[in-house]
């Protein structure tokens, strides 16, 4: 039984996000993986405002990047955004991302719970379980 | 008699900051000049966190650049910012960028001050007014 | 008889273009402005890589934004790019930003024709005459 | 025997660096990354620069980023730059961000070689390989 949920963005690289090499700067690949969590998030339900709205902010603790192949200035690619089930108290996705059928890079981010005192929650928080449990996980 | 007080930054251009065309990106040119100004306000004692503990945003509402000769990867070059005297409840910066003696672009920005209910100020906050006065403005 | 093309890109903020004021950081309107040029000039067949299949850099030696009203996190809102049709040998963009129907800024970039040896070219380089004999103008 | 070079750069944190938690986002921890890179390589003489005038680029191929703490608006930290001597074609670096004495944040680039055919280099560049043999490596 799969646990995974996958959310597919398509997105086009901009001119000021390639460097001299004429190639993606490696740091915008963040900013892809970010485009990613959000569209995910926005299709999915839970955003980063519910987060605040219940006293909570999800700082990224862990994030990490391996390139297969680079992008140039005007490609066509898509992020794979795939939701992984934490037993602790975190959000985990990884990401892939494609140039027609080719992998360009993977990744992963680690996002923690902080309460409105700036202390690490050690359990999900309520909204977040709830969240899980509307999708089954 | 001038009222121009100017600070003179030193920075270096960096690999991600630039382009495919191996030139700085025109859109960073307002990241040098916010070091700029961040300096010299830091310089003469009236620093954004300084408006905001009195309760004031100092958002930009204008900013412009020209641009005479790009800078590349690796140069070192100089940000002259310049205080501009404003009579209405702005503050108003100026900005050039050297390399070597070569000027490399003019800048300007405009900020107002909004107060805690996000309404524009249409007179000097009170601190601001301290500072000029402390500086002789 | 008018001779403004006008083309209308939809976007989205993204958390990493907004600042501790919680509003998109006011440099990042540049590459709004830079992604409406860009998506006219797909739609209107001259892009940045034909001025460069033809020998020639197009940088930007001008660019201003005013702001009116601020854009948060999520919001989603159009980037209005217009073609001005200059007498001399530079490409001229006006846009105008709307959140639903509310001007959030207006902007414009100035830029020119450097052919391969660097040089400033003084009348508009054959491609891009043609292309502007191509849309009447 | 060690073979760790270590270089520390000094930083401050800069507004348009920073997002709406107020705190740096975590992908500009990649550019501080870059900057230490680029300050240890211009201190110990192996620059982007001199990979390119060998006729080589050396992209990233892996980072990644843990964090510890967050950096806020103002604050001053450093980049505690290391080389790692790998035994295979690569130049690996590890990093520490520290604010006075607290970590901030560890990290890690990988970059390859890759000559003007694209073609990854297997064996060390001679360039490069002067390069350690004067350090000593």
């Amino acid at each position: 039984m799969s646990t995974t949920l996958t959310h597919t963005t398509k997105l086009k690289v901009k001119f000021h996000e390639c460097d001299p090499l004429r190639i993606v700067w490696h740091g915008n690949y963040l900013k892809y993986f970010e485009e990613g969590r959000e569209d995910f998030c926005h299709t999915h339900g839970i955003s980063y405002l519910d987060a605040e709205s219940n006293g909570y902010a999800t700082p990224i603790v862990s994030s990490s990047c391996e390139h297969k192949k680079p992008l140039a200035y005007g490609d066509k690619f898509t992020v794979e955004t795939s939701f992984e089930n934490a037993a602790s108290a975190k959000m985990i996705f990884t990401y892939k991302i494609f140039k027609n059928e080719e992998l360009i890079c993977t990744g992963r981010t680690v996002q923690v719970f902080l309460d409105q005192n700036n202390e690490l929650s050690l359990i999900n928080p309520e909204f977040y379980q709830a969240w899980k449990s509307k999708i089954n996980l």
